[in-house]
Order: C-alpha cells, then sequence, then structure tokens
C-alpha cells in the first residue's frame, strides 16, 4: 500500500480521536498540507486552498519542493494568488493517499492500512480537518477559502461548519450537492475498480492490484473532465499511427483513445483504489442541505445560512460533471445569505478541468477577486465590534 | 450464442458473397426486416427506417406480431408515420443479433458462429444491406429515408452510396461522423466488455458469458443516452429504501443507481457482446467524407454530394454523445446539395434518446415533414424526365 507524498509536504496532527460525521473516529490521524508566503504580524493574509479529489498539497513550487505544482500558474509571486501578499494553505483532503490520513494509510496499532476498516468519509471530515489544520498554523481568520471541484464542496462545507473563520470565498467548479448525472458516472467508476478480481474487497498489494479498474475509471474520469469541444478541435477524427495500434482488431486506433491511455497509465499506480473509493462516495453523498437545511430543498437556505462578505463563483459553460447551473445556484444562495456574491460563467473549452489549463481565463478572475479583498483582520474586528 | 429475433421478422438473402466495405464477404448472409402498410401499385409510398444499434425490426406492432414495437407510438394507422398512407420497412442492421447475419450468427458450413471472424462490419455495409432489401421488395424509389443514431450515419451512407433511390430523408439524433468524445465512450464501453475475462477473445457461451463488462458498457450507454437535466427532476437524491441497498459499503444507494442497475440487467443477456464490439466500432469508424469526400475536411462535400428534395435533421440540445451541431451540420451539407433541408433542434430533456420516449415533440416534427412529402413515383418521374 503506497502513499505518495510530495517531499515538501507538513503535517499536522488531529485531535485524537478525530469524530467522523457518519460514525467513527480516527486515532493518531494527519493532514498533510504545504504553504507559500509569509503570514504576516496580525495573521490576517491567510488563504485556504481546498484540492479536487486527486491533488496533492503541492499546489505550486516553494522552498521545501521547487518542483511546480498542480496549480503552478496561479500560485506565486506576482501571480493570481499572489504569495508576496498572501499567506497561501493548500490542504491535502483528509482520506487521500497523498499524505493526510486516509484508507491507504496504517491503521493504529501497526503497519497495515486501515482498507476498508476506514471509517465512512464525507466531505465534511475533509472541511473539519482542513479547519484543524488552520486553527493549528494559529490562524483564526481567513481572508479567503478557495476550492476547486470537490473541494469546492469542502470549502462550502468548511464555511456553513465553522462560521465566522472566512470572510471571502471563491468556489471554482463546485457544487452545492451532488445531482444524480454525475452520481451515476462515479457509481460507475466505483464500480469499474470493485469488479476488477483484484481490488478482492479492497485487499490487493502491489503485485495483485486493480489495475483494470482504476484504468476504466480514470479513463471515464477523463472524459467527463474535458469536453466534447475541446477534443473535436485537438482530436478529431485522427488516427494513431499504425504502429502504435498493434495486432489487436479492437485496440487503441483512434488519437483520442490513446490521450486516455496515457492518462490512466499515469493515475492507476499514482492513487490508492481505495482512496479513490472513499472520496468518490463521498462526493455522492455530498448535499449542503444536510449540514444546515431540512433536506433537499432546503440547498438555498442552506447556502444562505453562511455569511461571507464577498463570493466569486466560477463555472464552465461545457463542464458536463458539475454543470454551469450548479455554480449559478452556489452563488444564488450565498447573495440571499447577504454575501457580495458574483456568478461567473466561463466559455473555456476544457470542461470540468478548465480550471487546471484555462489561465488565460481563470488567472484574471481569480487575481481580480483577491486584489479586491481587504486583510481579514479588518473583517474580523468589524464583526467582532 | 443466442439470438434474439421477434416473431414476425421476415428475411432476405443477401447476394452471395456480399462484398464488406473495409475486406472480406459474407456468404449466404440474410437481412431481417419487418414491414407495416401496404406497398401501392406503383410502389411509390415506401418509407425506409433505419435503426439505432440495439434495436430489432419490430418497431411497431403488425399482423405477424402484435406485440408493442420499439417505436410504437410513433408508427401505425394514423401516427406520425402514417400506416395507412406509407408502406413501411423497418430493416435489422447488418451485424446485430436480431436477425440479420453477425458475428452471433453461424458461419458458413456448420453451427459455430462467426465471432471474430465476422470481417470488420462498417456502417456502409449496413446501408448496402438495407438497400438490397429495399431492392428485393420491388422498390426502385422511396418516399423517405428515416434514420435513429446510428441509422442516421447508416441513412447517410445510405443516400451516398445509392443515389436516386431516396428523395426525402428525416435524419434523428444522427451525425456524419463520428467526433472524439464519442469515440472515447464507446471505446470505453469496448474495452469493459474486453476486460472481462469471460469474453474471452469473443469465445464465451451462455454458461461463461462477460456478463459484468456488458452491464458496465450498458450503463455508460445509458448514462450517454439520457440527459443530466432530465435525471435531475427524475431521481434528483432520492435513496432507495435500505432494505435494496444490501450490505456492500459501496453498493447501490441512490435511486439512479437503481435505474441504471435495472436498464442494464435488461440489456446484457439481450445483446451479443461480440455484436456489440463490431457495431460500436463500426460508428466510430464512420464519416460520410469517406464515402465521397477527400478526408475529413470534406464532410461538408460528401454531404452536400447527396441529392435530395426534402430533408428534416432532428437533433435535441441535451444529446452530449451526438450533439446538437453534428445535426446542424447534416443540414447544412445536406441544403448545400440542393435540398430543402430544414435543422430542427429540440427542447427535449432525454438526450440522445429523447426519439425513443418524446413523442410530443418527435409526433409532429416526423408526420408534418412526411404529411407535406409526395409519393416518390412523383419525384422519380420529375428526374427521369
Amino acid at each position: 500500500m503506497t502513499e505518495f507524498i510530495p517531499p515538501g509536504t507538513r503535517f499536522t496532527e488531529l485531535p485524537s480521536p478525530f469524530p467522523m460525521k457518519r460514525g467513527g473516529a480516527l486515532r493518531g490521524a494527519r493532514v498533510a498540507y504545504e504553504t507559500w508566503g509569509e503570514l504576516d504580524a496580525d495573521r490576517g493574509n491567510a488563504i485556504l486552498i481546498l484540492t479536487g479529489l486527486s491533488p496533492d498539497a503541492h499546489a505550486a513550487s516553494n522552498d521545501a519542493d521547487p518542483s511546480p505544482g498542480w496549480w503552478e500558474a496561479m500560485l506565486g509571486p506576482g501571480k493570481p494568488i499572489d504569495t508576496a501578499r498572501w499567506f497561501v494553505v493548500c490542504v491535502n483532503t483528509l482520506g487521500s493517499c497523498k499524505g493526510s490520513t486516509g484508507p491507504a494509510s496504517a491503521a493504529p496499532g501497526g503497519d497495515d492500512p486501515y482498507r476498508l476498516d476506514f471509517p465512512p468519509l464525507s466531505v465534511e471530515d475533509c472541511a473539519d480537518a482542513a479547519a484543524h489544520v488552520v486553527r493549528s498554523l494559529g490562524i483564526d481568520h481567513l481572508a479567503c477559502v478557495i476550492g476547486n471541484s470537490m473541494g469546492g464542496m469542502a470549502a462550502l462545507a468548511f464555511l456553513a461548519r465553522h462560521p465566522g473563520v472566512a470572510r471571502n470565498h471563491i468556489n471554482i467548479s463546485g457544487a452545492a450537492r451532488a445531482l444524480p448525472f454525475s452520481i451515476a458516472i462515479r457509481s460507475l467508476q466505483r464500480e469499474a475498480i470493485r469488479l476488477d478480481p483484484a481490488w478482492n474487497a479492497g485487499n490487493y498489494d502491489e503485485q495483485t492490484y486493480p489495475e483494470s479498474g482504476m484504468r476504466m475509471a480514470r479513463k471515464l474520469g477523463v472524459i467527463t473532465y474535458r469536453s466534447a469541444l475541446e477534443w473535436d478541435g485537438r482530436f478529431g477524427r485522427v488516427r494513431l499511427d499504425s504502429d502504435r495500434t498493434g495486432g489487436d482488431p479492437f485496440g487503441l486506433e483512434f488519437e483520442v483513445e490513446s490521450y486516455l491511455e496515457a492518462h490512466a497509465r499515469r493515475f492507476v499506480r499514482r492513487f490508492d483504489p481505495n482512496c479513490y473509493l472513499y472520496l468518490s462516495r463521498a462526493m455522492d453523498w455530498f448535499d449542503i442541505g444536510d449540514c444546515c437545511g431540512q433536506g433537499e430543498h432546503d440547498t438555498l437556505a442552506a447556502l444562505a445560512s453562511i455569511k461571507l462578505d464577498k463570493a466569486l463563483v466560477i463555472g464552465v459553460q461545457t463542464d458536463i460533471l458539475f454543470p454551469l447551473q450548479q455554480q449559478e445556484e452556489i452563488a444564488a444562495g450565498l447573495a440571499r445569505g447577504g454575501a457580495d456574491a458574483r456568478f461567473l460563467p466561463l466559455e473555456s473549452p476544457q470542461g470540468h478541468d478548465a480550471f487546471l489549463v484555462d489561465f488565460e481565463r481563470f488567472g484574471p478572475a481569480v487575481g481580480g477577486f483577491l486584489a479586491s479583498l481587504q486583510p481579514a483582520r479588518h473583517a474580523a474586528t468589524r464583526i467582532e465590534a
């Protein structure tokens, strides 16, 4: 059972026991994170980043790890998330295999991983773990919480469960609740892993590993993370050279198939299958209405219970997994709660993953919003007055 | 190896050998079809229906088989495709397992099925086989060719390869060529089947059958055949009763998962896996530009080479598999060729499969178009004059 921990990772111990929303508790658990920039004297310039399902905490290069991170173009001195001004914390989600405790981590009292003995994981648990990291750094008030994709869900849970900690929020391609199309996709991804005989009810190892199941799951992910429009322009009907197709009559033939295969190969051994199952299910379960409202129709009420000064909610028109109306819903709910909430639909062709590639659109949007913010101390003073 | 042949099916023998576009030939092959209505004295009132990947020829009840067909609401006396006026022929596609010769059919000289010895199947072969059925019924001119989904591809191939046979055309949720998003989806469906150890390079039987692979393929199909919008309204986040979820921690929990499971269960033993692979690959290969143009950029030129009087090209705004711009492209190309071609985007929430369920929108559109047509003899007289 391998965890994949970037070299610059730092850790915070979670309180032990750390109670989980759906029952059970973790003992001796930890959360991985990285930071950029300097926390100023009154600790008012902190920004928290919550990630999608698979990224680690290494969002960008820093002194501890100069290798490029997954959001390198967005985060650094003079970049949209300007680390000359802000102290930025990025947290690896609880339940992951990239430093934070998850199903691939050693369970208490031995070297054996939790596997399926890990308690049921919810997005709310991920939010609570991130909140503990923030507190452990001596930060009482965040200038902003930024959440991407699943991190957009976690950010809403963070804001709802830890009121007053953050006054501003950027939600990128997120959702206030999982809807049936994305549930169906994720359910099928989990089924692909579970059907692989090598998964063996979670009891695999490096030798007997559910590689086929993970490959299927990842390919389906990549299909739903990008967009048909982008692929029309990028791949069209271009075929592979015949020497790459092999002799299999149903083997790879088109460039788009080779692209999926390459993506899947990079992923399958770099993410733990059980962690994938837990995080995927956590997304299905998420409904901000469960935090604060009284069922499905209370999504807007639950969002309105979140008190913010400003919010920027960004969506992408070509996103089929977290479609635009979900970001519109977030913005409407936060506005109902009194926030100056802006809904920003972008025309990026890259679908759900546009925030990882379309920096021409995302950079100015995120950078402009952050430039307009006051450090958190002013906001905090105001609410405490 | 089972074929699934409705009781009212009729058959036409194909010429033997029947050459296949990509090489090889079939010997002793047949095509299954059904008919409705009466062919009039001068054989001018015939309509041909070409189906999507999986339907049989039993589009609607008739004297030979009074059970409801897959397009029962659309086809019959007084219905949009009015069999009091038209003589309608629906063909089961070549390569299928529902009466027409395909990979599950006995190969010449024995009882063993072709399996993967079936020659590579193209949409053009399906069109040629359908054209043979039309000729064998003594029909020289069709009043209209109607094609749905893959049948929309086959209809374009039919029109391009058999010029002058039809003067009018309804293309429903079709495409002039496969694009990378749908290729990616189909490639993944085929991979799911091929990864199932029970597939065994096509050498399965009823006992050892690639049920898991077919289930995955079908679920992915259903996800892409419908739409997120429809499912939001239909399923939302409704959960199953706890007694239906079983004890599996990653088992079914949401209604949408149960819906997919039920769909898949109905399908997996009712469609032959090898036939599925052949037909799926045929769709990926299809590009009308291969018929008549000189490569990818000749799609419009190839469409313009098709000479029609009138065409109705219907698409659905929520279709992610054959998106609306593909029907717009067909209409534009046919119009460039001189047809009175109308592009009709419908707002059905049901996605690609809307033509199978949204009769309120499809009925008037198809019925209105057919009511405006002259029998084929007039058109034929005009071009021959």
